[in-house]
């Protein structure tokens, strides 16, 4: 079974919790916390020397990084990438998108408004805000012509997309006047297999990276 | 022919130019300069409504954007992307490190640097400064162990992350440390067709977005 290493409520590793849902492979998971500098502990740098999550372990040793790549991995070959060159581009530019216009706004302003305190990061989050905004704004157009991201159906473009978006509130983006957005948003929750963020997937109990067990169950 | 849209001495337009320069696929180009704001205008805005350069329009009027996805449909079943699902997956790792890890760092103290002139952002130059040169040893780590990023071949891998590491310097970056990723530069310069960052490549005359001829030799 292979081993998921990352932070519960990351979108990052949310992406590949989700398609590891959709497909059906099970997976156990190490809870590493960004929050707690994790991935700069030499127990973690022994893993993946980049300290990067996800990170993903096979069963025979090897290891890979970068959500993108392990999408691509483990959706080639499924309904989850498609089989022609074009729609192939389609999926790709989108998640070179999330990751280079829209994680680094989106997915940061989210980390400092909610996992770190009150601080002087004004002018860096109100430039988060004007670059999140206009990725909102050129998806939601995207939407207006299209029903998903990467051809013409779900695929890990929109896996990729949806993990920051669907909680972009919590990093101040009101998807209030997106309507496509919110409709697509929709649209992906209805997909089978869905899990939702919080939703624990780990098929055995969760380990910090000192093996000792952790609780991940949401406050209900 | 198929038209690129993008600015001459932009790294992220490179890698297409060189990419199309090994496939010996011909293009041509339209300067389209981030300096004078050309991605804002709506000329531009109607090829490409997210206004990212490069961008590439196909003879049948199919658009693409975002670097990594036109390498990798232009590479696609070609020794520049691999068979295997394996150093597929290597490749895509490499490549989405480029675009969040690197990229965002080494390529935009080389534009602070070399295109604009000195202002206030010394402590976003420090920052980027501090993450490229985490990159750079990342990149230097795993050359002590691979000839290539990409499996055990040259690929689209090594084209990404060549374009800004071998004008690092022009951002402030010392690869004096880095012997790894000196020694892959030299391999990555000896590969057949290499073309240079400031050679032109466009097979007709370049012209900029209102049809004007636009000389782009360097100053020799």
């Amino acid at each position: 079974m292979l081993t998921l290493y990352g932070f519960l409520r990351s979108g990052n590793v949310y992406k590949v919790r989700l398609l590891l849902a959709q497909l059906g492979i099970p997976h156990r998971r190490v809870e590493v916390s960004q929050l707690a500098d994790d991935t700069a502990r030499p127990a973690f740098r022994a893993i993946n020397p980049i300290g990067k999550v996800p990170t993903v372990v096979f069963d025979d040793g090897r290891m890979l990084s970068e959500s993108g790549a392990i999408l691509h991995y483990l959706a080639a070959g499924t309904r989850f990438w498609p089989a022609d060159p074009w729609p192939q581009a389609q999926v790709l530019r989108w998640m070179f998108f999330e990751q280079y216009s829209h994680e680094p706004a989106i997915a940061v302003n989210r980390f400092l408004r909610v996992y770190t305190g009150p601080d002087d990061r004004t002018s860096q989050i109100e430039a988060n805000h004007r670059r999140g905004m206009h990725a909102l704004a050129v998806m939601d157009a995207h939407l207006g012509r299209h029903d998903w991201f990467g051809g013409d159906r779900y695929s890990i473009a929109d896996i990729a997309l949806y993990a920051y978006t669907h909680v972009a509130d919590e990093g101040g983006f009101d998807l209030a006047p997106f309507g496509n957005i919110r409709r697509w948003l929709g649209h992906v929750r209805s997909q089978p297999g869905h899990v939702l963020l919080t939703q624990e997937t780990s098929a055995e109990p969760v380990v910090d990276l000192d093996g000792v067990p952790v609780s991940t169950a949401p406050a209900a």
